[in-house]
């Protein structure tokens, strides 16, 4: 997809709770500085902390896309947004949506838009046609978060692990592949909307070739061990060829997520699974550190974990959303700085 | 999609070599009883061996479709075939293609289908949105062909494997998971058209619960070492939660069709990749046999070759197209006849 154009201003509809509009919170903690403000309709209950503005204030003030940053009940975009989104695109602003609903859905929304100049962007749409994959290995480093679940940190471990490399002078790019991430970096693909045979290709364009020194830290998706989405998953690991693989866990998650026939398996198995296929396309990739979520633990329990991980798997173990993710960044240039450049061209291994 | 009206009359076009119209041949050899006839334009030289006839005349006959079974140079549906598909119309023939190209592509076509309560068919598109993998186990049995690359037999050792299991008396569906096999079996999947988040649930609906000792017989595609389509290849394989696998071989190809750095895989190691991966869904999923093009083989050859592969694997190895399947049909039933009955509604394994 085109590039959104930053900065956002992010609506809030009538939403009611946090959880309703945990895109707008996901924005809001990962891209601060891209959020001018937040707007919301009569009923809104939720704050995000930042400056409240209208569509025409914001965009005085430099924003340049509306971002719908809650799930409307239903699904549908209810009548009761349309005035704003029509008193967007009138400011000046492209709108941007991760919901399932196309944004033209909306009478005489598309037409506005393409009156105005204007972008309406449906990032769960792809409008680009990938092609198959290569197989090829190309220049630059790749990371991908793996997890042992969906919905189990592998959004949040990539960007807290490209924040470290940006701290220790790293040149490295967030490579977004869900909606949320899409708003967050700004552009991305949908992975899970791309055609099955496409999959790795849209893998590969996403992390392209790079400068040698280079990281591109990418959103995982899915789980391998997990009946539906698995095939999504090795697309992704295939195309990527991640030269390191980070895995992200929830010790409190006993069975898959609304699958409880599915225990979550155990670390060790997940692992070789992981580097086993993510081998065929990088023959030396290999794990460089675990993500945990220990929002349910004390201080000692967590320490504990995190002991008990390194110990049995020597490997950095951390919690991004407690402790940031600045020992797996600099595990990573440990193991990557000794070694030769990257493969470029067509070579292989 | 919807069922295909049969029986068929075979378009040849104005092709010049089997290669071209190898959905013809395909439909000659799998589907014989339902092809009624061959129709070809001036400059045609190929030749099915099966009565030669016009729309019209096929209609009268009984025909129900027009199949394509060529494949135009440059994908695109020529000027030159147009008059056919309209004439088909109007003598009341369904249309059906495989080709990339929409039939609706032709002007006026599409109004031509519609005002005669005509279907056109193309059987890459799929109509029907599928939902998310259950993974819950369904009662019937199924058996699944997979391989060691892709374009290997997969289709037609499971259409071999059906006919086999139709002379032993035991009720067996051949699904259809790909262009050409979704036009012999006139249904299917196209499953490298479907979305990826949907192609272990697409493989779910393709073989629905059945009775306990009904085998659904389902077309592999790709393979699990493919850098570019193991992703479909393991959707497909979770999805489908197959009792029994087979392998198809070639032992004359030492890479991956169109991807030189990538060697096919040790036999070995495929079949444990892919009983691993199968067990997920499936935990006593096991291989039943191996298929292998023996074309370039004379028979002393092939005869140590399938010793070879029983000795050392203790499964039945035949080449489909020069022997049948009977083997292989034979160990299926010899293995699970033993067995109890399947799993039924959400049990599990």
């Amino acid at each position: 997809m085109a590039d959104i154009a930053k900065p956002y201003l992010a609506f809030l509809g009538d939403g009611t709770s946090p959880a309703q509009c945990k895109t707008a919170f996901g924005l809001r903690d990962w891209c601060r500085s891209d959020v001018v403000g937040q707007y919301g309709l009569a009923g809104c209950a939720v704050d995000l902390g930042i400056p409240w503005m209208s569509p025409g204030d914001a965009a005085a003030g430099g924003a340049r896309s509306l971002v719908i940053g809650v799930a409307p009940v239903g699904g549908a975009i209810p009548e009761s947004w349309w005035p704003v989104l029509f008193a967007s695109l009138e400011a000046g602003l492209d709108i941007v949506s991760g919901m399932h609903t196309r944004l033209a859905s909306v009478p005489g929304l598309a037409d506005a838009a393409s009156d105005g100049g204007r972008t309406l962007h449906d990032v769960r749409r792809n409008e680009r046609v990938f092609g198959v994959a290569t197989g090829r290995r190309r220049s630059g480093r790749r990371l991908l978060t793996v997890g042992t679940d969906c919905a189990i940190g592998k959004k949040y471990a990539a960007l807290a692990i490209t924040d470290a490399l940006h701290s220790l002078g790293v040149h490295a790019e967030f490579r977004a592949t869900g909606q949320t991430g899409i708003l967050i970096a700004g552009r991305g693909v949908a992975l899970d909307a791309v055609v099955s045979d496409f999959v790795a290709g849209a893998a590969e364009w996403l992390s392209p070739a790079n400068d040698s020194d280079h990281w591109d830290v990418v959103e995982g998706q899915g789980a391998l061990c997990h009946p539906a989405y698995a095939g999504v998953t090795l697309g992704l690991i295939h195309g990527t060829q991640p030269d390191a693989l980070v895995l992200c866990h929830d010790p409190g998650r006993k069975h898959l997520a609304s699958f409880p026939e599915y225990p979550i398996p155990d670390l060790k198995t997940a692992m070789d699974q992981y580097v086993a296929a993510a081998r065929l396309t990088n023959p030396q990739s290999r794990f460089v550190g675990m993500t945990v979520n220990t929002s349910e633990l004390d201080e000692p329990a967590r320490t504990r974990l995190f002991s008990e991980l390194t110990a049995r798997f020597g490997l950095p173990a951390c919690d991004p959303i407690r402790d940031g993710a600045g020992l797996i960044a600099r595990r990573l240039l440990e193991e990557f700085s000794t070694e030769g450049p990257t493969a470029g061209g067509a070579q292989r291994g």
